[in-house]
């Protein structure tokens, strides 16, 4: 099992912590603060209704979570380390020095939004192993990490974090120099100030600029950016076009950037009182998972379209994949039994409107399971790549019972008839043993590239029909054969 | 019926047009471009197939188009005007100069980013009908409409366009004053210019700058703009804290905005250059698509939650029902033959590893067909709200054919049989009108606390029996009543 250990667990490092917990890494928080654990505790939750649904495969069991007493006794051992303290240099500087007495080799990667990791690495042991790591909040939900070597660094090792990180189901991008604020921040930084004049002058509230930002650019930005939305814009013509049309305004006026507004305790409590009257109904709890839910849905939506956040997702999903155990590589099941394939956990995007899971998803999770079954007689993606498969030609779906969000499933199948280009079998989705869903499926084997059915390999047909003959004694279930409507017998 | 005017049909004057057209009203149109009837057709085609899909009601019907010869005749008797000719003051000048000689009093909206109101309004005839009203682009998707009126104008005509952009689903953000490039484009432009420094320095490139946007405060900002992220990122303290954390970064040199780059055409080829990279891949007009089924899902998962522009929209619908005869919602569809209710197009996750649509995606499609049924018989959200629905009791599929990646579907609905308590219907999933799914399926209706059946609500068997009865007389369908496996009659 793989460890992380997480210096400074506030709002970014819990963030992290969650997300490294959630992936299946053991995870050592080091934070002097007393509150610490109720406040990781409070992040957890949010991570936990809300990571899961981002993926379509069952979550890894989650890493064990202990708090050290000291630093090294939370460094010690560490795969990953990656500090998120206050940002202030000589704190950060006297915290490298005492991980790297102890870990002086492993990779350590800093939150900071503020400084350079030429700053970070001055007077270090082993400068080549800090850098910077700059996550946003909330680190357990958005892709984006920047990743900026400094000038001393290891390429190998940069390489490998990159790697770690995409395992988590980030986005890791790779600077090319060190520059203040990174990048994300230089936008975050330049659109904070003019915001602040705005309030300052008195021509808009923060609840205004909120919405100029959410019912407009906001939209576009979260699956495209700056100039995707631009070449857009330009129409037909495209990017120069935009740019000959729009070029020209950068030196209006239009700004007040030149200068920045005075930071005193005025301003701080315009903007405060403000926030108030704005989002001061909804806890920050409660906006925290509203927020959540939110970006969910939209990572949710892009996930479908696989674009932009959504294809990381999908990449993440499929690397998780392919790494998993085969079906037929575990201990021989009893074939003269219903197969039980697969467990599948209810996640939250399995939910519909009523409360409960969609019925597609019933769908779904007896597809996994026939995939599990084919896989299990030899019919597995190698034999797909090689031209041939097996279709499902019609489906039955009785409904037994709700499934709810975090069920714990399992799906299992009884082969009813098979020959060799018709396989006959009924699927028993079922919650601690009782039934909540069947499926009866007639599923034909068909060559893919002259799309019509013929005989499957004697190698498939050699494990699939013993296990027809073995299950030629089971009872027949009392919901196969049913047409839709027809009465209880 | 009413008409508005729409002054130069581009990229913004088109998206005007189609979000006035689908709203029912009729529009004429003034462009000299003779490209412009082909350019506001591939617009109107992206609105229609968008805009619909945000809303839970049948869309009125589509106003009439016309393109006019002069601009006095697109402006007679029309009672809003809006004007997207390009950023040149002394045009601009000369158009409503124009358009007051024929038409004083009709409010003239300008979509301009940057000119103020007391510019526009400088030399009119009727200054005080002549304000700002700045869109987002797709104006046919985004809500945001900034509303600024200049020194002279009328208050109560500015409250009746605001009304009237409501009406249209609009976001109307009035500015209590004028200012250099109104709101949301001074972030817009600070971003801009601090995104052109990172390229000319060799920061980073278009596409590096798109993806730390979107990958991550890009989806922040879609649901909260920054005020509201800013108080959650400070965690408890909220606000405060985040000012005391981060406010004195402002006197950090951290960007460059001190400064404008030269805009030449080295600059331009950079930036073009690196866009094609990017972006080449993809025609304009697909990206436009992409762009707007990116939208449609963000609002449709706003809307689910009645946040932010999902807000927007749900009040919108509350108007639109509101407004319309009480035993109706629209023009009622044709109830004597099998109901078209969803049209979908394939998405990349809704394939499968033999490279066609997943099983469980047909059921899902055919849920999406049910549950538009649900809503037209007024089982909507706010009765399941209310605690009622309908849950699937048994569906039967039967496979036709195979859909692909982006193949465009239909879903239509037949019922096959209605009481107080039971629903039997039939749905046909197609393409180009040739079946590729049916999904035959009994729903119950149910009183979800208690957990059983319970007659529905007379005003949803008022809506659902006359469909029935109107289905009787419709041929019941080949695959009707087949269980799993029987042989074809």
């Amino acid at each position: 099992m793989a460890k992380a250990a997480i210096i400074g667990g506030g709002v970014i490092g819990g963030g992290w912590a969650a997300r490294f917990l959630l992936n299946g890494w053991d995870v050592a928080i080091f934070d002097p603060d007393p509150q610490a654990p109720r406040k990781l505790d409070a992040i957890l939750q949010n991570a936990r209704a809300s990571l899961p649904a981002l993926s379509d495969l069952p979550m890894q069991a989650e890493g064990q979570l202990r708090f050290a007493d000291t630093l090294a006794e939370a460094v010690a051992g560490a795969d990953y380390i990656q500090e998120s303290v206050p940002e202030r240099l000589e704190m950060k500087h006297r915290v490298y020095a005492e991980i790297q007495r102890t870990a002086p080799n492993t990779p350590l990667g800093s939150s900071t939004s503020g400084f350079k990791p030429s700053e970070l690495q001055d007077g270090a042991r082993n400068p080549a192993a800090i850098f910077v790591a700059h996550p946003f909040n909330p680190v357990y939900l958005l892709p984006l990490v920047e990743i900026v070597p400094g000038p001393a660094h290891d390429a190998a090792l940069i390489e490998r974090v990159k790697g770690l990180l995409r395992d988590l189901g980030m986005f890791p991008l790779h600077l090319r120099m060190e520059i203040d604020a990174h990048i994300a921040d230089r936008f975050l930084e330049a659109v904070w100030r003019e915001a602040l004049w705005l309030v300052k002058d008195g021509i808009a509230t923060t609840e205004e600029i909120d919405e100029a930002i959410r019912m407009g650019f906001g939209l576009r930005w979260a699956q495209m950016g700056l100039f995707e939305t631009y070449r857009i814009a330009g129409g037909e013509a495209g990017m120069k076009h935009f740019m000959a049309q729009f070029g020209p305004c950068l030196s209006s006026p239009w700004t007040k950037l030149m200068d920045v507004p005075e930071f005193n305790d005025a301003l701080v409590d315009l903007i405060a009182s403000q926030s108030d009257a704005q989002s001061g109904h909804h806890t920050i709890g409660e906006l925290e998972r509203i927020r959540d839910g939110n970006l969910v849905g939209f990572l949710r939506v892009l996930k479908e379209r696989n674009w932009g956040a959504g294809k990381v997702l999908n990449d993440h999903d499929a690397r998780r994949k392919s790494a998993m155990p085969a079906a037929s590589t575990g201990p021989e099941p009893d074939m003269a039994a219903p197969l039980v394939l697969t467990q599948m956990q209810v996640l939250p995007g399995w939910i519909d409107y009523n409360g409960h899971m969609a019925e597609s998803r019933y769908l779904f999770a007896a597809s996994e399971t026939s995939d599990a079954l084919l896989r299990l007689i030899g019919a597995d993606m190698t034999y797909v790549g090689g031209g041939h498969s097996y279709y499902t030609a019609e489906s039955h779906i009785t409904h037994l019972g709700e499934a709810r969000l975090g069920d714990d499933l399992t799906g299992s199948v009884q082969v009813l008839g098979a020959d060799d280009k018709r396989l006959h079998i009924f699927v028993t989705i079922a919650r601690h043993k009782v039934p909540v869903a069947t499926i009866e499926q007639i599923l034909l084997h068909v060559d893919m590239k002259a799309g019509r059915t013929c005989p499957a390999a004697p190698a498939v047909l050699d494990r699939l029909l013993p296990i027809r003959d073995a299950h030629a004694t089971l009872p027949r279930p009392a919901q196969a054969g049913r047409h839709v409507g027809e009465r209880k017998s």
